[in-house]
């Protein structure tokens, strides 16, 4: 027999993490009670995947349940907040018990590494579809915004970017990538890392930031739109793989611009953050400088050579 | 040509409700930020409704939107806690103008009668559903719980039981309803009541709460279970509105007890509780006597006369 929505419950989610101790009550009462501690603001973000649109054929259940928390985890990260609590809301097909097995594999990933405690929720049959909302905590007024980026600043972004976007456009069959380069790629498009050290480090030094879910191009004018102003930058900066550069220099960058799902940071830091520090930085993960915002509204790509490059394609649409 | 998503954020959702003052970034950045006031706990409650699973073919989008916000400040009221904000993640077809004009036009009239405000939540593409999250401010120590209830302790229930269930036999035809009723059972059916105030005003006098969603004899089972209790009720005492008297006492009370959806609460009052404090809850909402706990844990239905009464029905399933 199908097992009831409270089985399902106890099996899956209830104690399956330990409660934070500002969890004084989880799983299990009509809604969750939760403290956040004297001086420290609540971060929220919820993200919703649905089956057939946010992820391919081929990821699995784990690779999914993986990147439901990794999206909203890249979130939390752009603003400089640490993560502490889950809500999970899942529409599931009938005899879902399966399919959860695995979902919750890959998630426990991710919960674990951060100690996040999964507090409630909700489940109900349906077409498959996942929202989940992250919580965490920022000291009062040290949020990472959107907005601070000021002229003079440096513009950087973490790790590579692209590969996420050659790794679909290898699974249907757009580009054709060494063999030696496909377990990499699947990993960036299914398992992205979210980089949540990078933005605890960058609070009190970064002017603004964001995270990369949509391409460079679209995310950075979040940021410049937020901010009033404008960027000047060189594509051939734009960080890439090995497995990227493999194509020709436009492709790779169209796609490092445009193709999204990264789950990079893209920040920006004041001409008083020192070499030192930037370093200090990189030691978590690889930064690049790729150019520096400007007065101007527009964002400006130079080759090294003085030619103006355009990239070729919007961004990713949600609708 | 269609709206992208910061075109229908735009429109829909920014700016639509005044950001409370402890919300210091509402949307428009990776996450929002929002602060709780001292001395308070965050009770947090999140539902997801799936269209043709959660709603009848006839329910207006306005009624949708009405009833994602009313059945999670349901469950905000069973734990006594004050609504603040909203996260609200909806999938949607294709051309969703003139649906999301509809969703909101309910939703407002709840999110507007509580002051709330919207922080953040997700669009996307996909099968019409809605997930939820309300957080509210509960004194800490002082939310509603559904696992202080004791033997001897009053069990009431506030408003009728079982009209919502009536409503939708009425609409597939399972019961025929004299058509004086029909607008009032269409009205419990779509836009249900949540019971903030009588949740706010049962802080320090109710040992246990819950509210009634999947029907009383499944819910007053959680507050049981939590409680390590039991309970001696006679159905007659179940209140019920004038179109659920037409039917024949045991089904109506069959009903009443297992078709839910009515988001009425359940509650425990000591016996330190005196007739005055009674009586001034009841002038928020009619409350009614219905049994008492036990300390065997088995729910005990007997009619005045003494004779046993089974209900007929398990409650509303999930899975």
């Amino acid at each position: 027999m199908a097992l009831s929505e409270f089985e399902l419950i106890d099996r899956f989610f209830k104690n399956a993490f330990p409660d934070a101790p500002e969890v004084s009550c989880g799983i299990g009462d009509d809604a969750a009670l939760v403290s956040v501690p004297p001086g420290q603001e609540l971060a929220l973000t919820m993200d919703t995947l649905v089956a057939g649109i946010h992820f391919p054929a081929s990821a699995t259940p784990a690779d999914i349940g993986y990147k439901a928390l990794a999206v909203n985890l890249s979130d939390l990260a752009a603003m400089g907040a640490e993560p502490r609590w889950i809500t999970l809301s899942l529409t599931l097909p009938q005899d879902p018990e399966h399919w959860l097995e695995g979902f919750m594999s890959g998630f426990s990933l991710l919960a674990e590494k951060y100690a996040l405690s999964l507090i409630g929720g909700d489940l109900a049959r349906g077409p498959l579809s996942i929202t989940l909302q992250l919580h965490g905590f920022v000291p009062a007024g040290s949020a990472l915004r959107r907005s601070g980026a000021r002229p003079g600043d440096r513009i950087y972004v973490s790790g590579t970017l692209g590969d996420a976007g050659l790794a679909l456009g290898m699974l249907d069959h757009r580009f054709i990538v060494d063999e030696q380069h496909h377990a990499a790629l699947l990993q960036r498009l299914h398992r992205p890392q979210p980089r949540v050290e990078l933005g605890l480090a960058l609070r009190g030094l970064a002017t603004s930031a964001i995270d990369i879910s949509d391409g460079l191009q679209a995310d950075l004018k979040h940021i410049l739109e937020a901010s009033h102003a404008g960027a000047a930058l060189n594509p051939e900066r734009v960080p890439v793989s090995g497995a990227m550069q493999q194509l020709p220099p436009e492709q790779a960058w169209n796609l490092a611009l445009t193709a999204g799902d990264d789950y990079e940071l893209c920040f920006t830091l004041p001409a008083s953050v020192t070499d030192v520090a930037v370093k200090n930085l990189a030691e978590i993960i690889p930064l690049q400088c790729i150019g520096h915002v400007t007065a101007q509204g527009e964002i400006d790509w130079r080759r090294s050579d003085g030619t103006i490059y355009k990239p070729d394609g919007a961004g990713y649409h949600h609708f």
